[in-house]
């Protein structure tokens, strides 16, 4: 895959971006607009929560077209459990959208993000969005720091790729850093590119990218009411279109997407709330992969487990614990463990004095624990930060 | 159900106790030791973890007898993922026991907990028995304190019932206070009785009790590899045995049984790791008793949830977004949640002006999320606790 650089959802073709305050948030930019210089393809992949925000529900429908031509994005207030109020509310979003750009309705998606359960400032909004479309330029570092809530930095992305003999660009950006679980973990993304591509090819090349990418993170074991993820296709690039999946263009165009959001989502883990660590856990040896994920989610989702990892603790018990609870087949005796590259559990038996060079191991900043369950060919990894004081002291104090 | 008062695992007539320190911990009491007077009745349930810690292993095999005179428990090991080598220990701490109450094999049942991984200190084990067959006597408060693991406190009770016009008592201790959720959720705990009692009826009468008490039970959502609950029911009360289920003394007995596992189980996440709150979480109105449990669950384990009970914030949009995401069927128009008698949520809305009042309700130290999904009579209620900077600070820093 190819490596992601510098860049943001404004480095495709084609892509003009705004972020500013409107006043949802006391003081830090709360409304981006994402925008294309035409009907750009769409795709976008949402929540698996039944409770799903009043934007989740417009957007879906909206998205339906395949088409679209801006994406307006508030943070600071998430249009969740807010009732009909909220979808009209959603709905007026669209509208003072399309009315600020001079778009069809149709052509406007919509996401929200921060506190739940309390109605929109819609008079905030309806001076915001006009101002944010006057503000609209290369801005997609400045969409993306408005897209943030509890993130402590924002996330971005880009990498450069060729199809038909044409350089193709994708960007992107999105916001952490809790209710973050590998049931599309990620609240929001953005991403945008210049590439010719069907709606449906364009689909199926997003959800194999977010399979592999944000459906493999976990900061807290929950599950927004809110996610979302948006690609944007604009065509500019001039190539070709690419309308099948047996054309070559759509495994790199597969490829970029999900380099793209995989370096976003791991910038999502590192900026997990309160997060000092992220931590890979790879399971192979499972009896199937769905064994493995379960298994792997059970290590990543573990109190006792995560706490380790912020202790630099190789309490390898309570991985085994969790492998032993997780749902998978697990037999003890053929269980290995490996912590940073230290080999910690053998036939499910500590390997005796690695401890101290496992530790050492857990103190890098990111660092991988393998386990290999010696059952069958199942395999599956995923991102995970620790649990941390700074966690229960976010989120302790988050409306107060 | 009768109420709990005073009394320890010594209180029923027939049975004898002691804890005493042998040095697998530092300098506090890590070996417990309950005997009776003659053969008893015996039940127990044990982990449903894959990775079952040997003494689990041997003791699941000598209980299945329906009889037992001993239970030997240490703490600050687990005995857990110890290999041939943890099982070769298990079996010799029950023949430590035999020979030092003069009494068969078969009768000796066993148990662990403390840190997995590592291999019981045999020799401390070898002295430390025979002293505690020494020390046996009206001792059930030592025997408690010996089972502490990270506990804050022992956790001991007993009820007094009548059964064929005799006075019957039930004692009891529990060991709290990690990897606790409603799987078994308990890791140890022994129920004396001087009720004379079938085998099988006694089993019957453990699972009920266990249903409704530790099964209902989440600190962390970690569940041991170790989990034992053992109940003996010695006859000395001199009622005519309870044979069968249909008898009367099986209610009362079942009834006792639960009234003092619940009991213990309350204490339990009283002492939850770093806990400074019992959060009841009650479902009703689900499709059935199964997804009530389901959605109880996903709110008792939510880290979002248990730090704003920390935190005393009424963010009911973290329980609405657990509930969501639970795998229960949940449709947010018809929800309605309480905290603690101060109903914040009507058909998936926010009830204006309640979250005062909401916060000021979860300041005390207990208090109930009831919520009714609006949907069917399924209904299953639990306990947990909050997520503290404590449990973080005590398990980042458990071996080191």
């Amino acid at each position: 895959m190819p490596p992601v650089g510098a860049g943001t959802v404004t480095t495709p073709a084609g892509v003009r971006a705004a972020g500013v305050h409107c006043g949802i948030k006391a003081d830090r930019p709360d409304l981006a607009l994402v925008v294309t210089d035409a009907p750009a393809a769409a795709a976008a992949l949402f929540t698996t929560n039944r409770v799903a925000a009043a934007p989740v529900q417009v957007c879906r429908a909206q998205v339906a077209r395949g088409q679209a031509q801006a994406v307006v994005i508030n943070s600071g207030n998430a249009n969740a459990c807010t009732g009909l109020q909220g979808l009209r509310d959603a709905w007026e979003m669209v509208d003072l959208t399309a009315a600020a750009l001079g778009l069809a309705r149709d052509l406007v998606l919509v996401a929200s993000t921060g506190v739940i359960g309390v109605p929109l400032p819609m008079a905030r909004l309806r001076e915001g969005i006009p101002a944010a479309a006057r503000a609209l330029g290369p801005h997609g570092d400045r969409a993306a720091e408005a897209i943030r809530t509890t993130d402590a930095f924002p996330k971005t992305g880009a990498v450069q790729v060729e199809i038909g003999g044409r350089p193709v660009a994708v960007g992107g950006m999105a916001k952490g850093a809790g209710m973050i679980h590998p049931r599309l973990a990620t609240t929001l993304a953005v991403l945008t590119t210049d590439a010719a591509v069907a709606p449906a090819v364009l689909r199926q090349a997003l959800r194999e990218a977010v399979d592999a990418s944000f459906n493999r993170i976990s900061v807290d074991g929950d599950t927004s009411t809110n996610d979302t993820v948006i690609a944007l296709a604009t065509g500019a690039a001039g190539h070709p279109p690419v309308r099948t999946v047996a054309e070559p263009g759509f495994a790199v165009l597969r490829d970029a997407l999900t380099a793209l959001a995989r370096h976003l989502a791991l910038l999502v883990v590192r900026d997990g709330e309160g997060a000092t660590k992220v931590v890979e856990v790879a399971v192979t040896g499972a009896r199937s992969a769905a064994e493995a994920q379960r298994a792997a989610e059970a290590v990543m989702t573990s109190p006792l487990v995560k706490t380790a990892f912020y202790g630099t603790e190789p309490n390898w018990g309570r991985i085994l614990a969790a492998l032993g609870r997780s749902g998978a087949e697990v037999d003890p005796d053929r269980v290995t463990v490996t912590l940073g590259g230290v080999e910690v559990v053998r036939g499910g038996v500590g390997v005796a004095d690695r401890l101290p060079a496992a530790a050492a191991a857990m103190r890098e900043p990111a660092f991988t624990v393998a386990i290999d369950l010696g059952l069958g060919t199942g395999a599956w990894h995923g991102w995970t930060c620790d649990l941390t004081e700074g966690y229960v002291r976010l989120n302790s104090g988050y409306l107060t």
